[in-house]
């Protein structure tokens, strides 16, 4: 068989079939996968994330994933796991808080997880959700070939990561490029966070919603989510446009704010509200060239993300390529 | 002598005697200096900017003042030449647009300045001014050991400059950091950029004395500069006082943007208006208390810059030591 043969002549072949473990940690699921040197997701497994879970029961999910992970034929020739998750997240020192999972803050997850013994001796990365999909759009998607790109997922909140000078840039703590609380009002509504004006609090779906509810929008049925007000706007409602291009002009400043700080020539944006398509592209590429202004950042570009639902496993997996390289060693 | 006997003994004597070469044009002044290893500035020479000069007329300028400092005997220890220019500039092609000469748009700086017999097989690079400013302040200045910092030059207008993983990142072009043109008001005051809410048009030493006048300040003579301002403000004047807290929060916001974006944990800030001290730092801080609120953010802290009037010199040879770094060899 072609994996045995790869294991008994271990140089090029064993190379050539290298894979990467891939854990991916949100709210309501931890998803893991085995992902193979160009990108491709060859097998995923998932379990439910307890809700409100003590720490050892999220925990042992977690572990549940791994089990599953390293019980299939594939597991010798993986090089390193990638780990993403919901944040905030410390890769400095290893830890998650994911806002939806009150049972880890400071949870030590690196530790915990290389502390299964099928973990072992394999290197382990850690980054945040929206860094990873930023590693995996780099890597296999719409930054592609970009020496610097801010990449956005635009859903419920507003998150994102930046690749500067070729490589993934997520910063000492990993956090780097979380474009949502910025604030581009200064003197705006209070955050959740304790600032003001933050843009995931005009910008995110739920804001969305929001603003489309506040001034009179009518769902047609029980959905009030930010994907029915792109319905309505596609079907000219005037307050749900409204509320779309308000979303779109928040984006567009600090996406700017962004490329004067730092030289990026692309922004991708994923994430569902991602999906409205032009709903939301049309009016950000206008207010983008209205904040855009110096030489060096009008050729600033926005486009979709391109990889879809398997973005968070081929994000993690795409981590521990950033963090070790595509020649990472193959344990011995 | 000591300089020549260097010359007889190249290797460990010459090595201990580099110089920098440094040039930095201003819109009033073409400065020129020599710089040694430890940052100090041993030789210095200025020539006027031709107001309104040709192009020719003002190359001609610089090109004197590479005379001068070409005359001195220890230009044959120089190593690089570090220019800095008034912006915008474009490294990548080596061009120079300085708003403050006419004359200079587009003008290809470094291959005029590397024609000039003296400079011959130099190594030449170019930066903004600001950015120049940040080298210096990471080699010799507040910056220093700082692996991730913001420095800004608060002054006529708002630059910066980025130090990210322990090494200047000036981006493509030599422009990242420039935090004057990010909005943080998207709905604010159109900027003569073409964006609007800029933090140059609510924080510049221009800004902080238009608000005041606007808000009936009565300068106590002819001078209605940020100086002026900062003076009645340390009077108490409550006008003054708002002038500089509103210029203090558009900062604080800035700052704490590019913190969120990129990690750094400090700011430095130099120009004239970081000269009113307390007058600044002490409605910034207050502020950024109110914008910089994420775990890995809150540990920020903003300091004045630490060199003074010889930092354009002694930061144009900062950007040739962070290019080519401190062994960069003596022509043979």
């Amino acid at each position: 068989m072609h994996a045995s043969s790869a294991l008994t002549t271990p140089n090029r072949a064993a190379s050539a079939e290298r894979l990467y473990a891939a854990v991916d940690v949100g709210g309501t699921k931890i998803a893991g996968g085995l992902v193979d040197r160009d990108g491709a997701l060859v097998f995923q497994v998932t379990r439910a994330t307890p809700p409100n879970g003590t720490a050892e029961a999220v925990l042992g999910a977690a572990h549940q994933v791994v089990d599953l992970l390293a019980a299939d034929p594939r597991w010798g020739r993986v090089a390193a796991l990638g780990v993403g998750s919901a944040g905030p997240v410390d890769t400095a020192r290893g830890t998650v808080s994911p806002v939806n999972i009150p049972g880890w803050r400071d949870f030590p997850l690196v530790r915990s997880l290389a502390g299964h013994p099928a973990v072992g001796a394999l290197p382990v990365v850690l980054g945040g959700d929206a860094v990873a999909m930023t590693a995996a759009e780099h890597w296999r998607g719409a930054a592609r070939g970009h020496a610097n790109a801010l990449c956005l997922v635009v859903s419920t909140g507003v998150g994102g990561g930046l690749v500067l000078g070729g490589a993934l840039h997520p910063g000492p703590t990993g956090n780097a490029g979380h474009l949502g609380h910025i604030s581009v009002d200064l003197d705006g509504e209070p955050c959740p966070c304790g600032s003001r004006g933050c843009v995931e609090l005009i910008a995110s779906g739920t804001a969305i919603a929001r603003h489309a509810l506040r001034n009179g929008w009518r769902p047609a049925g029980a959905d009030r989510s930010a994907g029915a007000v792109a319905a309505s706007a596609r079907d000219g409602d005037p307050v749900a446009l409204a509320a779309f291009d308000r979303a779109a002009q928040a984006l567009a400043a600090g996406i700017a704010a962004t490329a004067t700080l730092v030289e990026i020539d692309l922004a991708v944006i994923g994430g569902g509200v991602a999906q409205a398509g032009e709903t939301l592209f049309a009016p950000l590429r206008r207010h983008l060239a209205g904040y855009a202004t110096l030489s060096f950042v009008s050729g600033l570009r926005v486009v979709p993300a391109a990889l879809g639902t398997d973005a968070g496993l081929v994000g993690a997996a795409a981590l521990a390529v950033a963090r070790f390289g595509p020649e990472a060693k193959l344990r011995s």
